[in-house]
C-alpha cells in the first residue's frame, strides 16, 4: 500500500487503507484465473484502494450512474455525504483506480450492521457494485466483489449478503453466494422519488 | 409520547422517541382494520417505543430468540452494542411493551444507509421483525413494520427493502412491499458461525 499512503494522508481515506492488507485470497483462490488479489490486480496501472474525498474529480459518480440513478449531486454534496459516512463508520466503499488516466473503473460498498442476534454479531452487505464497460475481461467485477467480502470476513462479519437482478444470479454463485431455498426474497417499497 | 419522557431521560433510548409523533398513518389507514397507530396502539397497556437500554431486563433478547439465534449474550455486551447502535446512529429498533407486566413483546429495526446514489440519497431497510407468539391477533406484526416504514419515509428514504422467508411474502405484500419482477433474489454467503 506504500504507494497509496505516500500520495495521500489517511484523512482523505473513507476508512483505513491498511485493513485491505493481507485479506484471504486462499480461501477464493480457485475463483479467479489468472489469479489476481486487490494488493496485485493484474494490470500494474489498477490500484484498488477506499474512496477518496477526491473521487468527486476522478469520476467515481459518472460510474456509478451506469448502475442507476445518480442525479444531481455537486461535488459539495458528495463531500458532505462521504464526511457523513466517514464519521459514521461502517461505510466501506472500495474503488479500483486506473491510474494512467486518474479514472475510478470500478467499485463495490461493503456495509456492516451491528446486530444484537448471533451473540451481537455483525452483518455485512454488499452495495452498488459496478465496472466501467470498457473494462471488461479484466475479472475486475470478481476482484472488487471478493475484496469488500474478504473484508466482511476479516472484520469478523457471521453472513453478508446482497440483493440482485436475475441476470446476476451465476455471477454471485460463482463467487460463494448462495439462493437459500424457501429464504431468497428480496422485497421493496418506494417512496415518492425526490428526483 | 408523555408517558415515555416522563418515565426516563432521553438519553436511555437507542434514539429520540419524538421523531414517532405524526407519523403519516393517514397513508396507510386502509391496511388495519380496527385503525390503530404507534401513538394508539389498540390496548391502553401496550406502548410503541424506541429500545431503552434497560430493555435487557424486559426480555428483548428473550423475544429474539423467537426469530434467530442469539448467543449467549450478556447484560454488560447488551449495553455495550446499544451504545454502538447509539453512537453510529440510524439504528431504530422500535419496540412494543406489555406496561402491565414490563415485557418486550414485539419489534422491528429500521436501519437507514447513508447512499451516493439517488442524489445522494437514504435508504431504509427492514430486520429483525418478531411480536410475541402469545399476543397474536393484536395486529402488532403490522403495527411495528408500518411504524418503522413510515418512520422512514419520515426521515426522507428513497425506498425500504426487506429480506423474508416465502410463506411471510403476503404478509409485507399486504403492507404495500413488493417482489419487484426480475430484481428481488436475496443471496448469502454464511462465514463460520462464532457459535
Amino acid at each position: 500500500m506504500e504507494k497509496v499512503t505516500n500520495v495521500a494522508p489517511e484523512s482523505v481515506f473513507l476508512y483505513n487503507p491498511d485493513i485491505l492488507n493481507g485479506l484471504d485470497w486462499n480461501a477464493v483462490k480457485n475463483k479467479l484465473s489468472p489469479f489476481i488479489t486487490n494488493e496485485n490486480p493484474g494490470e500494474d496501472y489498477f490500484l484498488v484502494r477506499p474512496l477518496m474525498i477526491d473521487d468527486y474529480d476522478k469520476g467515481y459518480l459518472q460510474l456509478l450512474s451506469q448502475l442507476t440513478v445518480v442525479g444531481n449531486v455537486s461535488k459539495s454534496d458528495f463531500e458532505t455525504q462521504f464526511r457523513k459516512m466517514k464519521e459514521t463508520g461502517g461505510y466501506f466503499v472500495t474503488v479500483v483506480e486506473d491510474i494512467r488516466h486518474n479514472k475510478i473503473i470500478g467499485s463495490a460498498t461493503l456495509i456492516t450492521e451491528l446486530k444484537f442476534i448471533h451473540q451481537s454479531g455483525l452483518r455485512g452487505r454488499l452495495e452498488d457494485v459496478v465496472v466501467n464497460n470498457t473494462y471488461r475481461g479484466k475479472q475486475l467485477g470478481k476482484l472488487v466483489v471478493l475484496t469488500v467480502t474478504l473484508l466482511a470476513k476479516k472484520l469478523g462479519s457471521y453472513k453478508m449478503s446482497l440483493d440482485c437482478k436475475d441476470q446476476l444470479i451465476p455471477f454471485y454463485q460463482s463467487l460463494g453466494y448462495n439462493l437459500e431455498q424457501g429464504n431468497s426474497n428480496s422485497m421493496m417499497l418506494r417512496y415518492e422519488s425526490k428526483l
